[in-house]
């Protein structure tokens, strides 16, 4: 069987999702617990990398297994088994060729500012502060310009090697909720520090730095030094994974 | 003069705010930071002890000092030598017979519940999680009868040493914001584990194993076996002290 999870999980204490040797990542976390509660470590296919620090509200991961435990019953008896900061939201039965990564449609990732004079320890940490006063209506408006088919090449992280760096931004909006203002934004792709990379693009244009133009000269620029800074992973989420409808995944 | 600061702090890390030989405290870790950015290491005087593990969003406490440091610069270079769990968010100059916990009215705190099948990572786990429904209007009017002032024996720790337990409620409300369900309960004072010991009678009726005069039933008792449990630490959140209007403190 072909099994699909959702989880989420506090990004901040792994390498990102992908198993790495001498660092510990969300996805050999995750094998750990397979292993306890299954007597088996699956190979997993995740719907993304994701980098270091980086957190998931619904990140999708697939694995085939012979387990006789319900799918309703699964995500409860893997979290026993896993670390508090991965949790297991959802299991279903997916077609045999389904991959969480090549059968997914696009992504939407949330970048979140926290826009007070300091920190809020209850909140959690997963934001970037900005004490500075944030325009938030001025940020959407600026970031319209990177919506559609693009070569994204200022907004990817010069230490990529990817060689086409064309991707379609299908929707991007930065929204504020009193002293939170999240960027939401989904494409069929992303590259290398993208999401961080227009973030702070966005950033400059939100404390007053740049004009409402910025994204759009940084985008035609093509240059990885006209875009502004790649901001810290504490604030990106990995917020939702489309699939194809039929498949009804939710 | 006499500083009074408003701090939040997440309490996971102490063992509640007042100073213990052999434990961390948040009253220590703060006076570590008053002694690197000031040099002196002046008495504290906090508005509650607070349990371990107990958190707030804005704690009071007040001291003297003679610093030359402008007050509306203060918590920004205090928090440069605090831990990221503690932040100082205002600093205000009150009358030199000022007391943080003497001199306040009321208290208000929070116990929250999440009420969702798991854990959400992403949340920073300031709460207690609570997997079957909870009904929070049953709570909010079966939390009513507790209104005024009682004896609230039933809802004092055992372990407790003090003789008079009357104490002024003078409000309470359980309100559900899509997952969250918050108690929130204002009293002139709090006996030990009070809040917690509420929130677990409460919780009692919000699963549907009390009807809604348990908590009636329980006060008149005087008896802590015939209320709920005591809940963990992690959801309770002093939220608000109240002083004098005249003070003007916010």
């Amino acid at each position: 069987m072909n099994i699909l999870l959702t989880i989420a999980f506090d990004g901040r204490g792994y390498h990102g999702f992908q198993v790495q040797q001498n660092a510990p990542t969300v996805c050999a976390a995750l094998q750990d617990g397979m292993e306890r509660l299954l007597g088996e470590r699956p190979p997993v296919k995740g719907c993304s990398r994701t980098d270091a620090g980086v957190s998931a509200a619904a990140f999708r991961l697939s694995f085939h297994s012979d387990t006789a435990i319900p799918l309703t019953k699964l995500p409860l008896a893997l979290n026993h088994h896993l670390p508090t900061d991965i949790r297991v939201r959802g299991a279903q039965a997916v077609p045999d060729d389904f991959h969480a990564r090549y059968s997914a449609l696009s992504k939407e990732y949330e970048y979140r500012f926290l826009n007070t004079p300091t920190d809020d320890p209850l909140l959690g940490g997963l934001y970037h502060l900005v004490p500075r006063p944030l325009d938030a209506a001025a940020m959407d408006a600026a970031g319209q310009a990177l919506i559609g088919r693009h070569d994204f090449s200022a907004f990817c992280s010069s230490g990529s090697t990817i060689e086409d760096k064309t991707r379609t931004v299908q929707a991007l909006r930065v929204i504020r909720e009193s002293e939170r203002v999240t960027l939401t934004i989904r494409a069929d792709g992303f590259l290398y520090n993208m999401v961080r990379i227009i973030a702070g693009t966005l950033l400059r244009v939100g404390t007053g730095q740049e004009d409402e133009t910025y994204p759009a000269r940084a985008l035609q620029s093509l240059l990885r030094d006209v875009a502004g800074d790649t901001l810290p992973p504490e604030g990106l989420v990995l917020s939702r994974v489309f699939y194809p409808p039929e498949l009804n995944l939710g």
